[in-house]
């Protein structure tokens, strides 16, 4: 059962010491605010404490509330247990606010059930199976929606720069793209290939695309499944992609890659910028959907040309190998460059590079 | 004001059921519980909901506790929130669960006030100032007490094995010691010195001793103020410090590593292993603490000797840049070993090796 319900914390500092004192006038105001907020009151109990302090606590339909003030600190800390819609905390959160006028607020919010998680608006916890996890904090939040395929998130780091996170996971920031848009782009470039028409499979940050305009192809195109995270990137990371998604030699297709690659063909190079663990939205087991995925963009490439792809975290020995297996199947030359840069050797990259048999 | 006070958050998977429906018992369960646990009920509400589910909220002269069932799916979500002494909270805590009988409990805590800080007993979240913070989850805690200077911890990590922290701060992993270790001793290894008296400054966990001892130097003292680190790596970090506590050309001595070495002299070789940010236990600014100290180690050390050292996060420009400009002031030959491991990167570790004039 997961998860149960939601609990936003928030800490109110330095209130308007007014009313913290004042029993009577906390108990209205919950009351107020729970019904202002759709909420649903069954009762409400309060305690005075002596001298100080006070504690008012409510049983609502969907949970409790609890309010505890600490008047000689002007301090008040608030708890919103519910099952119900998080927007009627927030609503209750913010009449609060209104009433006893803190300078300063802290939230953080605790989704309940089976497991425990806490979050807080300005860090973003950035996912690992790897035994650790890494948060960043967010200066600014830029740009947070949820789009028809995930969710989407830029922030300002106050030490990497901006920062794209889909669905928590970090993509790229302004601090180490470079390092991480050459890797991908070197193996090209080595290769002395004039390169008529190259595909990029995802990267809708824009960043290896900015890249690859550098060795002047004729042609190339983006398949990105997601509008929102161009458009997103577009407004909030320019010094990434800079005008890459308008330069005239590229064209930009908003569709699955697996389906754009069976249908197309002709690439000199092909960049694969997704993910190798698509068992996050495919029933099909993984092996088998790499596999096809790899095949069909084989079979959409022209003799002798390349293929280079970010496989996989230095944790996931397993990955690296399935991947290393099924390409083999294909292609004749593998070639690795591994790179580290600060915030990717945290994610961990290595970097295969292939050349078509 | 902070930290107000702390907030335990339980919860009950997979309980009995018998009485997840039973208001009144449920009731005198927490009244109890309460009682038993040497915390004080001011009064005690609760609340039935239609078909399923109870809640009960006792306010407690020390702030409130919330219990919620949800019998249909057999979980308690618990929440006790005081300003009094934690033990307190897991004695009810654990009242609780003997007259529930949960077959799995998820714990976690919360400090409040001006800061809210989210623990789980299982991840320790490592400090970082640089924009982010890396957890590491510990599938297994072996130590964790607190010495008369620091928060001991070390847990085992289902990816880097054997992890010490002290105060939090991620010191040394099995993953990735050797990495450390080799970086520390190579500058002296190279030096080709033979060394007759070498000294490390910290090091507790006794990994780099262990890697000085293979250049068969022919006295290592060892110089760590806080015997339990010695003690708790000698139990659980044999791995890293293999025998090299009990070896016969080591002395250790327990002491402020400042103190030992303005009373000492005459090394060939100094390791030094400790903060370069000693704001944190030292009155004395930054800049003038650390260079007494180098003056010190310098005073301390035989013509011709070597210093090697640990400076600093890759993100920490500013710290480098001062201790290089105090290392010059006494040493002729400066060079940077630049290294990273999975672990060490995140740290981001640079290293100087400095030629005594």
């Amino acid at each position: 059962m997961n998860p149960l319900g939601t609990q936003h914390i928030a800490e109110f500092i330095d209130c308007d010491k007014t009313y913290l004192n004042n029993e009577r006038k906390l108990k209205s105001f919950l009351k107020k605010g729970i019904e202002d907020s759709g909420l649903h009151s069954v009762g409400i109990v309060s305690h005075k404490f002596d001298p100080l302090g006070v504690t008012v606590i409510a049983i609502i339909s969907e949970s409790h509330i609890g309010m505890h003030t600490y008047p000689e600190a002007g301090h008040v800390s608030l708890d919103v247990f519910t099952c119900s819609d998080p927007h009627k905390h927030m609503k209750l959160i913010n009449y609060l606010r209104k009433a006893l006028k803190p300078k300063k607020v802290r939230l953080g919010y605790l989704k309940r059930g089976n497991l425990i998680e806490f979050h807080e608006p300005d860090w973003i916890p950035s996912v690992s199976g790897y035994g650790f996890e890494v948060s960043y904090h967010a200066e600014k939040v830029l740009y947070s929606k949820k789009s028809k395929y995930q969710m989407i998130e830029i922030i300002e780091n106050e030490h990497f720069g901006r920062m794209l996170f889909l669905d928590n996971e970090l993509q790229i920031s302004e601090y180490d793209a470079d390092i991480y848009n050459a890797a991908l782009v070197d193996p090209i470039r080595k290769s002395n290939l004039k390169i008529k028409n190259a595909v990029i499979l995802g990267g809708g940050d824009g960043g290896v695309l900015h890249e690859l305009l550098k060795i002047k192809p004729r042609k190339v195109t983006l398949v990105d499944i997601d509008p929102k995270v161009i458009e997103a990137s577009t407004k909030y990371l320019g010094k990434i992609s800079q005008e890459s998604f308008v330069d005239k030699h590229v064209e930009i297709v908003y569709q699955d890659a697996l389906h754009y690659i069976k249908n197309n063909g002709g690439f000199d190079a092909v960049i694969y910028d997704l993910t190798m663990h698509p068992e996050a939205f495919s029933k099909v087991p993984r092996e088998e959907f790499l596999d096809n995925f790899f095949g069909d963009i084989y079979k959409s490439m022209n003799p002798g040309g390349v293929i280079t792809l970010q496989c996989c975290s230095q944790f996931d020995a397993e990955t690296r190998e399935l991947v290393d297996s099924i390409l083999k199947k294909y292609y004749k030359k593998l070639s690795t460059i591994r790179f580290s840069s600060p915030l990717s050797a945290k994610n961990g990259f290595s970097l295969r590079r292939v050349n078509k048999i």
